[in-house]
């Protein structure tokens, strides 16, 4: 592996080693004292064309438990502002020896351009509404510690599937690791094509009942503005994950979102935090899919 | 020691303890090489909702020097512009695995809010207009290597006290030491309950001269188009530590800041850099008080 | 050396070990594992007061290379914002122990005069339109790598002669060091003075011919507005680096541009990632100068 582009392209196999790398590398970071040699000497880029603290956080802590350097750009205060083409950022950061380059993006692709030319590793921190693969596999790995397996799971992801990249990406890997999944939201959310992947359920009850896991998306409030939803009252009515929804589902639903939440809209404070929600440890587990990441494409076997 | 919120809340032996283990860290800021392994493996947080430089490096560099990493998180960039809650922020810096969070917040009570439940340490680096107990501590620190003990000493704090959080934090920790706190300032931003703990003398000539240690606040602009003071001009003449004010006090009257200085304002510029102004060394100090601060919280004895 | 200024200042015996020392430092950032403990436990400071990636990244991955530690500190979040002087940013940053402060600031004269009292050592990282010395020292490190020596040289200088540091910076070291400078760009924005120092040569095309390394300078897009230059299509058409001038220009002529680039107007895009073209390795060679500058200024040779 020299770039991690999208679960799309992951096989199986892939993903499952990413997965199995994972599991040691959270010993780590709850160890007494969070820090291994293994990347000293190594530069970590994170590149944010759009604002984040958890990911781009997770990515960095991830980098420094490993020993890297880090090197942090975000548009606000850089070259971009003069103009330079996201080539030529790229170029200048490889020939400064940075080794691996963390891109959040809002144009779909950008991740995918880049690794067509650069010789540092490339890692999708987020591509417009196209994917978010480090979110997606740190969600399998949440979900497979709990259930002790993926597949044949019953796997829900609930809100806006259509501008969601980390619904595709959810989609994308869970369907190789042979869980069933199913999607709903407003009806306006699901584009039809999500159809040859996933189950499509528009009845957000029904669709609870059936689930092992439901998987919540973040509302992104604008949606709103775009007249896609009416309004978050409304959308709390109709989608959001509340107790009594949840009290009619399986005894052992598990919930995640990737955060950061909309408490009250598209989920309720008391379901974030009650026992089958494993929101707070995904954020755990986000750091040490990362260090997997970073460790299967710098070589960290052989330093 | 889990927390460290206010010195309202400390022991005279907790705020000795502190004192005492402040010296030997700052030798290491004096070495040719300022680094030891103390804290290595640890992650420290800063989060700041109000801009400060000065303050955060301060954190940031006892870190390093400890050999922590650290993680800096800004409202300007953070997922907070997302409408994140507070609480939420610090559950996934928990969970990301930082041991310890710095913050500063604009009310009142933050830090306190967040050590209900976090189980990362808090360190209140200012809230709101309560307290900021570790330039207080170094205020102390500073003092003590100077006059040799704090108990005794006439310490007159000049200025805002009503808005200042610095000015509080002082003022209870002086007291429990055994000083004898005078304040003086304008009357309008001088509260009544301050009598409690201080002497207050509305005469700023007669307050300086019975001074050992004078701590000059720094003026908010704001406050003067809030009305409380008619214009920095007026404040400089009836408030502000003139080079003719000092030199009708003690000949040993001890000067601090907390900084940034106004200068010409609520201080001189020849009385900042004076003989007896110790406003540079009160920012070695923050260092080797924050270093301090860092060790006894986080356990470094066992590391 | 205690501090870097310009190269106005520097001998020609001072610009020559800079460039020896680089070419060790060069090593070391190709290697596998990129980092030396040579300044572990010093503290290099970055103060930029204008917007910068390129640089400010460059100057931290060097420090970071050498294991040194770095604080950051830009206008948009300092206490600059509070008013504070840039004499008492820089008292506050060496007491809180730090080695060097690398500057950049749009006043000419701002590193020089904070080099009259700092005890830490200052680096120029550009000022105003005065000097930008780490950049011409890694031009010069990356000509003479390529040609093996800088005497004897037809260098050209092409642009904005009159605001460029860069080029200010460029034609007193490569006049020291023996080579022949030429400057060519529009008529208005080329200084009468800089006749002492370079052969001016207004005809581009002949300029180019003769050239054994041309230096292209980024356009600052706001000379438009300022009616310096009539448009940005004029100006390529006139003064760009076309592959059409190059074509014209001996083969082995060394192409150098400081960046960040604008493709299309001073330089085509062709001409930027073409067989002559060194502006990547500049970018790498940027990195190891600077890690020389930090090894003769904090005496690394004692460490």
């Amino acid at each position: 592996m020299k770039h991690l582009l999208g679960t799309k392209d992951l096989t199986k196999e892939e993903i499952l080693t990413i997965l199995d790398m994972a599991a040691p590398m959270k010993d780590i970071i709850l160890r007494e004292i969070k820090k291994v040699p293994t990347l000293r000497g190594k530069i970590i880029a994170t590149l944010f064309y759009e604002p984040s603290t958890r990911t781009k956080n997770s990515f960095e802590l991830a980098a420094k438990f490993m020993s890297a350097d880090t090197v942090s750009i975000s548009v606000a205060t850089s070259a971009v502002q003069k103009g330079e083409s996201l080539r030529d950022t790229v170029y200048t950061l490889e020939a400064m020896g940075v080794d691996a380059i963390v891109i959040r993006h809002s144009r779909n692709g950008a991740p995918h351009y880049l690794a067509s030319f650069s010789k540092a590793s490339i890692v999708n921190g987020g591509d417009g509404q196209n994917e978010h693969p480090s979110q997606a596999l740190l969600d399998l790995f949440t979900i497979r510690e709990h259930k002790g397996r993926i597949e044949g799971l019953k796997v829900l992801i609930l809100g806006d599937i259509m501008h969601s990249r980390v619904a595709k990406s959810n989609i994308y890997a869970l369907s190789k690791l042979g869980a069933e999944v199913i999607v709903s939201g407003p009806p306006t959310l699901i584009p039809e094509h999500v159809k040859e992947y996933a189950e499509v359920c528009y009845d957000v009850d029904a669709a609870i009942r059936k689930a092992d896991v439901v998987n919540v998306l973040r509302l992104q409030l604008e949606r709103q503005q775009a007249g896609l939803i009416t309004s978050l009252q409304d959308y709390h009515a109709t989608y959001g994950l509340t107790k009594e929804r949840v009290a009619k589902g399986k005894d052992d639903l598990l919930i995640l979102h990737p955060g950061p939440m909309n408490r009250g809209i598209e989920i309720d404070e008391e379901v974030a935090y009650s026992r089958q929600s494993v929101i707070q440890e995904q954020v755990s587990n986000g750091v040490a899919v990362r260090m997997a990441i970073y460790y299967l494409l710098l070589g960290g076997a052989q330093a």
